[in-house]
């Protein structure tokens, strides 16, 4: 449980901790990070949408069943107001297959709002990028750290 | 320009608007939902993320191109706080095609934040919905109008 969220920052925050969860394969750490809310949403790519801490609890447990996820989050782009942020980022996904290391880029729209236990996400959409991701993204990559 | 919005049921305002947008193939009316904000984010379903006012215009007068849009929101799911709303929709999509009216389900997260000029869209973004997408969603739907 965070006690003392600071204003400044926070939604950065939650989002490091999310993807940094992935890559640990923590459970518990990631289910922390949402809003005790029965109407947070999570989509995974090419998937349904899944609504409810429970719901959205399950699929990430059966995603992790097979190990931490090597991704990052990069190209973040922000919408905010003092109590709420919109983050646009492109997920790096690098996957081990027989073939050797496989990258992929997912797309993820991730809502942070400021509630009464501090910042928490409320919604993670996640859906395939099209090819040429990157190249349709000249800026320099703001890679979270 | 909305000169006056009322803080209560402004997102469902906004959201309302939107697919009527849509359903009218008018863009203009499309883009003045949107917050005046470099960052703000589209995606469409199987499509890149697209970045900014100009380029989600761009985008937006290509999809109507062709026509207006027979598209409804369903079954929303909604958390929000004073000063922002995030909308998980189900779009019911109807397309004519030489075989008939063809219909399709597309999820959508919709993001809107209340800013200096009022209540405005921040963050669009649809990928294909499931098959099946209804029978996870047991709910009445709850149909915008």
């Amino acid at each position: 449980m965070r006690t003392n969220p600071s204003a400044l920052g926070s939604a950065d925050d939650i989002e490091q901790q999310f993807y940094e969860a992935l890559r640990e394969g923590d459970l518990d750490k990631l289910m922390n990070l949402w809003a005790d809310d029965d109407d947070i949403v999570c989509v995974h790519p090419e998937g349904a949408r899944i609504v409810g801490p429970a719901a959205i609890r399950a699929a990430f447990e059966a995603m992790l069943s097979n190990g931490a996820l090597d991704v990052r989050a990069e190209n973040v782009r922000r919408v905010q107001t003092h109590a709420s942020a919109m983050h646009s980022v492109v997920e790096h996904v690098r996957l081990m297959t027989p073939d050797g290391v496989r990258s992929g880029f997912v797309v993820a729209t991730n809502v942070y709002m400021k509630l009464a236990e501090g910042w928490r996400l409320v919604a993670h959409h996640a859906s395939p990028g099209a090819t040429g991701e990157r190249r349709e993204l000249p800026e320099t990559p703001q890679v979270l750290h």
